[in-house]
This record gives C-alpha cells, sequence and structure tokens, in this order.
C-alpha cells in the first residue's frame, strides 16, 4: 500500500520504518522536506537525529504534507496532537478525500507543566476534530495507547499479549487498519466503535504517563483480560 | 477491621458482603437507615432489591452515614459519584479524621445522556475533591476501574490476571488497602502514587463504558501487560 507518515518525531519514523519494512511504498510527511532530513539534533526522547535515521531508511521519502498525502492511500497521523490540524491542512483536504487517515497521535496539552492534560477531551477528542474538519476522510484512531516500540512490535512486551483498539465511523477503513495492525504483530484488536470511541482511547493517555512514572519505563501496554 | 460501606447501589452491598465473608465487622451507611431496609424494588442494574438482599446478609447492620463511620476504621465510598461529597459530608469531618477512606466510586454525569462523560475530569478528580473537602482523611482511591463482581471475585475473570491500580496521599493508608485488595484476591496492586493520579484511573471510564457496548458484557479488567 502508499502509504504517507506524517511526523518526524519519535513515533512517525519508527511506524514509517516498520511499514517500509513490511513492503509497503512509503513516504514521510513534513513541513519542510529541505529542512527536515538535514536535522542533526537528537529526537525528543534522545532518539537518533532525523538525519542520521534517514541515512539509514534512505528508501523513505521525505515529501511535503501534500505531496506525500497526494501521493498516498493511506495516511498515518503521528504528528504531536497541538500541531495534527495543521499538519492535516497543510495536506489539504483534497488530498485526504476519501483516503484513511489513521489517527495515532494524542492531544496533550503540556501548558500547564507535567504531568500534560488532554485537549480536547471528555465530550471531544483530536480523533472527532479531524474527523469533523476533514468529513470526506476515513478516520480511524488507533495505537495512541501504547508507545512507538510496542505499536511497531507488539511482541515486545509480554510476548504481544495485549490489547489495541479502533475507532471510526468507516467500517472499511477499520478492516484496511486492522489488517495493518495484523501485519505489524497485533493480535487482540477491538473496535470499539464509531469515532467519538477516540474520548475513551486518547483519556487512557492520563493513567498511561502516571504508569510510565511508577513502573519506571515505557515497556507495558494495556491488555483487556476477558 | 470495622468497616463501614457507604452506598446501597449495585456496588456497595457486594463489597460489604465480601467483607463481612472475609470476616469483617461492616455496617452499611445510608442516608436513612430506616427506609433503606424496606427497599423493595429492584436495583439500579437489575439486582436484587435492597430488603431481599439484607434478609440475606442480616449479619451486616444498617446505620445513618455518621453512626457507621463513627464506628469504624475505615470507610468504602461506593454511593454515586454525584453524591459522594454529600454522603461524606453527612457522615461528618470528625467521624473522618485520621480514617482510611477507600473511594470506589466514579464522578460519572450522566447529564448529556449515554455515554456519561466524567465531571470533575482532566485537572481533577472525585478522589481529590474528597481529600481537599476531608484533608483529615486519609484517602485511597480504588477498584474503581472494574465492574462488582470483579471487585470482589478477581478469578472470576481470566482467573484473575489483571490489575488494580491505588492513588492515595498516605502511604500507611495505601499499605492497609493494598492488604484488603489482597484478602480479596487481588494480585497485581499497583500504586500510581498520590491522589492526583485518580484522575487516570477515573479516566478510565470512558473506554470501560465503550468496551461494555464493543464486549456486550462488563465480565472483562484492565490488564497491564509489562
Amino acid at each position: 500500500m502508499k502509504i504517507a507518515v506524517f511526523g518526524t518525531g519519535t513515533v512517525g519514523p519508527a511506524v514509517a520504518a516498520a511499514l517500509a519494512k513490511l513492503g509497503h511504498d512509503v513516504v514521510i510527511g513534513t513541513r519542510d522536506p529541505q529542512d527536515t532530513p538535514a536535522r542533526t539534533q537528537a529526537g525528543p526522547m534522545g532518539g537518533v537525529p532525523f538525519a542520521q535515521w534517514h541515512a539509514e531508511h534512505s528508501g523513505i521519502a521525505v515529501a511535503t504534507f501534500a505531496d506525500a498525502a497526494a501521493g498516498s492511500d493511506l495516511i498515518v497521523n503521528a504528528t504531536n496532537g497541538s500541531g495534527s490540524l495543521a499538519a492535516l491542512d497543510a495536506a489539504g483536504a483534497a488530498n485526504l478525500a476519501g483516503k484513511v487517515v489513521m489517527d495515532i497521535a494524542n492531544p496533550l496539552d503540556f501548558s500547564r507543566g507535567f504531568p500534560p492534560s488532554l485537549d480536547p477531551v471528555n465530550t471531544d477528542s483530536l480523533g472527532e476534530q479531524i474527523q469533523r474538519t476533514f468529513p470526506d476522510a476515513r478516520v480511524v484512531k488507533t495505537l495512541n495507547t501504547m508507545n512507538a516500540a510496542i505499536m511497531v512490535d507488539p511482541a515486545s512486551v509480554a510476548g504481544g499479549d495485549h490489547s489495541v483498539f479502533v475507532s471510526g465511523n468507516d467500517a472499511d477503513a477499520k478492516t484496511v487498519v486492522a489488517g495493518l495492525l495484523a501485519e505489524l504483530g497485533h493480535r487482540d484488536i477491538i473496535d470499539l466503535g464509531d469515532i467519538t470511541t477516540a474520548r475513551g482511547t486518547e483519556m487512557l493517555l492520563p493513567i498511561w504517563l502516571r504508569l510510565w512514572g511508577a513502573l519506571g519505563n515505557a515497556d507495558f501496554n494495556f491488555k483487556i483480560a476477558r
């Protein structure tokens, strides 16, 4: 599948590399495709600089949000939640129309310090905001409830015995996303319902952040025991 | 231990019966101890009427919130979240001072229909409200992330292989609560930190409610796979 991954932080490159390794035709979407590949400062979580990552993944092109989306069948939104609508706006509604937008971002609000709160929250979600803003896109919220390493290698924790959620209004789009999740190794894929159920998965972030503190690392995931 | 359980819905009687069966000296706290035991309408979730439940559990006394709290070492708040502060206020700050208040309620707001939202949420929690309102009580938030049947019989789901959380400012109080949780059969008790971490467990409710819909029953629980 032709896939555009938006976001050049920790999550975007991890997902892009994993999907490329699976044989997909992957392009990274970014604001400034001239500047991004030259970036030599460490990533936000101490990851390798983008320039180094890109040298190791030279088969993955870097393009503007608009060009990346225009040439792809599916767009992964792995930007910061606070910048997601702007990035998708830069891509252009016409380039998203009819396509699957796999939203894996979280609307974390760091304006009041750590731990961040959520904005929107409770009666709205980032997933819903994206679907409302781009009504012709087929938005599926998923993967936002675990760290990037587990997203792309679920077996790395508890042998893969944990859960991932999908939320969205379009059943076919959810089937496409579930297929990608299965390719990545996810075994327990739970369809929560329409895009309003993204409130639930985004609202997992506060306990996720506190578990990170309590357990001392982020190598954990939610499993729905039943 | 002398334990007062506040709340006569689905959760309170289930917890009271389980703690009494373990040998604790349990009293139910309610607004009107004359009226409650005479109640013959079905419970809110279709459970047995309180009168029938009480006939089957005649060893458990029913008293006012104040009398129940005054005679107990530990108070379980299993009231509706919207009525929790009023119930604890009726108990009286003096009767809560120095005692462990095990808060297992959720601040669900049904004013906008189903699914309910949360109030407070995100930058506050019911657990924190209770601790702020009764600063001499030792509040521990726990058990609010699963249904009543699993609270008191964790082995009934996935052989008990799932998690329960504790949040609170008082380490000794959390040790007392963890002891009760272990008596009930909980094996993976995760101390998230101070009472502000109750935001995280209360914010699990939106996905809990949607999982209930997606799975068709409430016989599931969160496990932190790691």
